[in-house]
């Protein structure tokens, strides 16, 4: 049985899923956090289903290890390819992104026509459409997979970045053409180019970023579930990366908002019980 | 000891790899051929040494198993991270495609200024810088990383779309103002982007592509052992692929220049010995 003292969970492709991290900090300051970034098998969102669900399989044991309340796939592309998958296979809550930015995304639009963009993986799983018309038949939506954009934000680029800015005119033109009146930002990443994104989408149009609407339902669920953590108690962040450690912490910052100390290197699909436990005890 | 009939083995992290095995078939139609391209953990080119390292050794235990006469590291990133670390483990006969690039820069260079654009580790390698040097020390060498490049050519996108314009544009300017006459394609997804690089680099610079000079390379090396096939020999080729098999079989078209017929889903990272064998006995 986890008490309100194990920490949150929350892996990634790589840089991305700390953009959740950042919202977690923010709302729930007292929270410890253990974060694994798969930077040695980054960028999911181009690969199959299955292999995304082998992936999270193993970053999904290696966090076990760490005792969590709540692991979160704060990647779209393993939300929506993985985690119906391996639901059933854990004791612990596994929750996702896409059901929260869906969720969101239904509860402001006007108009009802909507825009979902995301990696090949995502888009092509057809989560959010999926999700969304579950949650509201009369909407419509509209989605485009941007596969360049985690490449470019992994470059170190910004929305001032005349690459990026083509990259979005080319993107974002389907969804300005439906007449879109809320977009979600469908993958981790893109909460990075949200300057650049409502530049091309025009003032009038909402952004949905997913890595908020989580961190919201994370905290909704841990109040529920009576795991929060106690308000004077200081939350402990841990980082974890599969290749590149100092890369991983140097531009990671970027996405953090904070500097993040230390990040160590470990390969989940390497360790087994013995060699994850003993990760575990030197942390 | 190996026999002419013998395969060839080449692997890549993805695609790219498919321009060299394009110029082995051209060259040496009667040898079989075995390749893997990596698709699950593509790119290499923004991973460390460390990791690039393990995942050839992973991809060459795997090509073993077919009791290759030479394994070709058919991408640049593995050549120069994994290579060098790597030639005194087996007793096959392994060879990548810097030196071979590197020498023809050198030879047909005539103002001694050369450029060479690569992936971030690549280039970060220093390694064609070092092995031209080691060839000719009067040779000035203008290295460039150009990490977009892989995952605009691996999105499909070729010299015409004006995204790649644009990439090549901003990655070649140094070049260009460096004013070398020959130019190293130091990645082999470039040689699908030679349109436009030539364009943009103008008519007087060569373009040296590395895939070829590999395919003569390995040419003159089996016929210095002896090993090569009875020009009566009819070559087979077999392709495998850590994901996607189906879109690698799509893509790898434009790579290979012709269809590649069926290509097989593996995991080199989990097979052990006699899974492999298994592997090797279907085929």
């Amino acid at each position: 049985m986890t008490t309100s003292r194990n920490p949150i969970a929350v892996f990634d492709s790589g840089l991305g899923g700390l953009t959740v991290v950042r919202q977690l900090m923010r709302r729930l300051p007292a929270e410890s956090i253990v974060y694994f970034g798969d930077t040695a098998r980054v960028p999911y969102g181009i690969k199959s289903a299955e292999t995304v669900t082998r992936f999270a399989r193993e970053n999904i044991e290696f966090l076990q290890t760490f005792g969590p309340k709540l692991i979160i796939a704060a990647c779209n592309t393993a939300s929506s390819a993985a985690l119906p998958r391996l639901n059933g296979e854990y004791t612990v809550r596994l929750c996702g992104v896409v059901e929260p930015g869906a969720r969101a995304a239904a509860n402001k639009t006007r108009t009802g026509l909507v825009g979902v963009i995301g990696t090949e993986a995502t888009i092509g799983s057809g989560c959010y459409t999926r999700c969304i018309a579950d949650l509201n038949r009369d909407i419509k939506v509209t989605a485009k997979a941007c596969p360049l954009l985690v490449p470019l934000v992994e470059d170190g680029r910004t929305s001032h970045d005349a690459l990026v800015r083509m990259a979005l005119e080319e993107y974002l033109r389907p969804l300005r053409e439906a007449g879109v009146d809320t977009l979600v930002l469908g993958c981790t990443h893109y909460p990075l180019l949200k300057p650049g994104i409502r530049e091309v989408m025009g003032p009038s149009v909402q952004i949905v970023d997913s890595a908020r609407q989580t961190a919201q339902e994370a905290e909704k669920y841990l109040a529920a579930s009576g795991e929060l953590s106690r308000r004077d108690a200081e939350g402990r962040h841990r980082f974890f990366a599969s290749d590149h450690p100092e890369r991983f912490a140097r531009l990671g910052k970027r996405f953090l908002g904070r500097p993040m100390g230390s990040v160590r290197l470990v390969q989940p699909e390497l360790l087994d019980g013995r060699l994850a436990l003993r990760v575990f005890e030197e942390n």
